[in-house]
């Protein structure tokens, strides 16, 4: 199990990674879990994909078009989501750009090609 | 597994517990994970306690003076935190109060006795 490190509390003291054009962010693995920031510029893209790993978000400003199976949400600040696992998703950001917060349980490391890392 | 259900969307629409003088709340119970929000009244208290759940934490406003075993912390807006499970820790709210949502796994209800329920 993972002692308890205080410098988990800042974000801005992770490494920031850039999994595709306008889309950064960092990643904390837990044991259990994983949470994850994504900063996306406005129209920012993110695919559609699926992973085994259930996921929770919460916009924390912007604007996000969510499309999840079939259903397709507009979410603006102070929204949150839930997608099953294995359930296909995508993401556009909307014109003000959109920052988000994210869960994941099984721990999934998004920076990792395939999704699938367990490494921070 | 839980389909995909848009009205997690919207917090608003989630049943509102009060717990603990001064703190409301609402949970959503995922599969693996669960996710709450909680809103601390200036100078709330949550008690110390644990549970074998992992907690991850952000401020979305507001600060929080937070006790994680024996480390204690003064969190503002935009800051996580990730606690182990089975480490006792405790909160207090700045004098503004505090908006906090949470992520726990494996999933728990903080709005049941015990902090263990697995329903909503």
């Amino acid at each position: 199990m993972t002692s308890f490190d205080p410098t988990v509390l800042d974000w801005s003291q992770l490494p920031v990674h850039q999994p595709l054009p306008g889309v950064s962010g960092s990643v904390r693995m837990g044991a259990n879990l994983s949470a994850a920031t994504f900063r996306l510029e406005p129209g920012a893209i993110v695919p559609r994909h699926s992973h085994v790993n259930e996921e929770f978000g919460q916009i924390l400003s912007g604007t996000l078009r969510l499309e999840v199976g079939t259903d397709t949400q507009d979410l603006r600040t102070g929204d949150g989501f839930l997608i099953p696992g294995d359930v296909p998703h995508s993401a556009v950001a909307g014109p003000e750009g959109c920052l988000l917060l994210e869960c994941y349980s099984p721990p999934r490391n998004p920076f990792v090609p395939q999704g699938t890392g367990e490494t921070s």
